[in-house]
């Protein structure tokens, strides 16, 4: 059992990219194996929507559960920790230690909520940098990420091209569709139309616990596939209620599956931090402001794996593939691969053969 | 301009598939075309979850749009009333004037909301199939239906397989697969989720209007496609709000087209009608209490010809493909197309082009 203790760094007007100024900012992040000395083994491993900067270990040992990716970081695993030295920070807007909208205003020390300032992945990365740069680190050997960490691996690659050697990014597209953006609108309503939501001024209240848990259902769908609900649920209904089959309270296991995880996410999750988060995610384009969509991805150094998973409904592979595909056309090194898997978009959180044996290959050419 | 004046049949005592009882049923219905002294030509149209027996024609001059597939049916149309007696019946549990949670309990005069019983499709069409008796119709020529009007087709097929000759079920599953059922919880768990909800109880109130919204924005995903989207809204933002692009209340133009089909059904529809049709369609599976699957369509003897849309997501093409698999397999007249579309499950509403040529091949095949 490798034990990890979580760290933080702080600091002081930070200018967002909408600009603007945040006073203080936490950045709360965790590390796993050693920095060389000569500061050339960093791994940032980034994290989804609703992670946190414990990506590995276990925070004691009484910890029933180790971080999120543990499977694929460790002595010996995948991101092997005797040779590299791997962060991962919590982002900005989340509630796991890094400021975000349930953290005190400057001016009165009460929440922010939605007083915070619009965030996006650019603003995470940025912020994530001056952890990084606190940390005498110049070179970054590998940024990897799935999903809304995917979307930060790349804004790496494109922020810092001269820091980061090497780039893999998962089921992310390099901007965001407006199929998922209207997914996350309707998490969100379900989130504001909860009138226990008030305002985002709900602190240190439950908050709007049915609109969260509504919104995570939605979210559970869009994780998963059709294939993987019929191999798992098909139709099996839930134990009856006591006015049985023909009761409307009567169940499908599907859908007490999806209340057990909008009930799991509500204990865990501040619902200011998914309608933050959910919006950085919707305004990702790696070409705002920096210019044609099609000719930014010349601007990667980076070498690049990009993953897709065959059955993602949320980040169709399609939304991968061009990204390759628009790196090829300037020349860029760059590689897909795809996982082949019925669980849908989770399947980075699932399939670790799979996943693993991409990552190695890549890992075993681009830093043998 | 053709005038249709909605016509109305009520009976007692109608025992649901579930035991319960209806004191009262009122069916709405409407018919365009004149029914022949043989009784020959008639044809059943079965709307979808929203829709009314208003299929064609005005119900008066000043009516801003027809009926809602009149581009099918009329004089010289595909479906043909100069030759079809057509007729289309509101359905059970529905808010366009058959009886549904919105209408009079017997005992109090208040309405039943949540009093009113689980309706199935069977449900549905067996109270159909009484105003279709009490007209003195013997031969069903053709039922047809696009997704929870085909669902009732195929119903129709197997509770009266000695009186439906033809078969037409378009973007519809013989039986719920656990992904749709996943959505349609969602949406319930919106409107019910609602405080305006009141258990059911908010009548003659506007009731749940925000948790309707949201479950017909998240609908109306399903019913478009990724694709469709990309094509119509791609990025574009809809006019800014004062405080500018970073802000919480900028929109995408998805964003706000959801809103507008939220709101918009708002305004036409009953919040607990959307719950027991949505509850019906979950319970829809053509083998339920009647054996195996895959056995059962051995039992359609209509002739049949099912419709797939490529790229819908909410009822996907393989849950047609599998009907005439099916009932190939069993040596029955069964027939696949397919529609070529953007726009997902809704293409039924909206391909008229592809639609119709596929309909008038098979009626002139099966009906010339």
């Amino acid at each position: 059992m490798v034990l990890v203790i979580p760290q933080k760094y702080s600091f002081s007007n930070f200018r967002l990219e909408s600009g603007a100024n945040l006073p203080l900012v936490d950045i709360v992040y965790e590390t796993y194996g050693t920095l060389s000395r000569a500061k050339d083994n960093v791994v940032i491993v980034c994290h989804a929507l609703t992670g946190s900067a414990h990506a590995a270990g276990y925070h004691s040992p009484q910890e029933k559960m180790p971080g999120w990716w543990d499977p694929l970081i460790g002595p010996g695993k995948v991101l092997d920790t005797n040779r590299f030295f791997i962060i991962c920070l919590n982002i900005l807007g989340s509630c796991y230690g890094s400021t975000g909208p349930a953290s005190p205003h400057p001016d009165d020390g009460t929440p922010y909520a939605m007083r915070f300032p619009v965030i996006t992945i650019r603003d995470m990365v940025r912020a994530h940098f001056q952890v990084i740069k606190h940390l005498g680190i110049e070179k970054i050997r590998l940024v990897i990420g799935g999903s809304l960490g995917g979307m930060q691996a790349l804004e790496w690659a494109l922020l810092y091209p001269d820091m980061v050697e090497n780039l893999i990014c998962i089921a992310a597209p390099a901007r965001l569709y407006p199929q998922a953006i209207a997914f996350n609108e309707v998490g969100r309503q379900a989130i504001m139309s909860d009138p226990e939501w008030r305002q985002g001024n709900y602190y240190p209240g439950k908050g709007p616990v049915n609109g969260l848990a509504i919104a995570r259902m939605l979210g559970t769908i869009t994780y998963r596939s059709d294939l993987s609900m019929n191999l798992r649920f098909g139709r099996k209904s839930a134990p009856l209620p006591p006015n049985g089959y023909y009761s409307f309270d009567q169940k499908f296991e599907v859908e007490t599956y999806l209340h057990y995880h909008g009930q799991a996410l509500v204990q865990r999750f501040d619902a200011n931090s998914y309608l933050y988060l959910t919006k950085a995610m919707d305004y990702h384009d790696i070409s705002f402001n920096r210019g044609k969509y099609e000719e930014i991805f010349a601007d990667i150094k980076a070498k690049t794996l990009v993953i897709g998973i065959d059955t993602d409904i949320l980040f169709p592979t399609y939304q991968q593939q061009e990204i390759v595909k628009n790196m090829v056309k300037y020349y860029r090194p760059a590689y897909y691969r795809e996982i082949t898997s019925p669980h849908g978009h989770d399947a980075f959180l699932i399939e670790y053969k799979q996943l693993g044996k991409i990552i190695n290959e890549f890992i075993a050419e681009v830093a043998p």
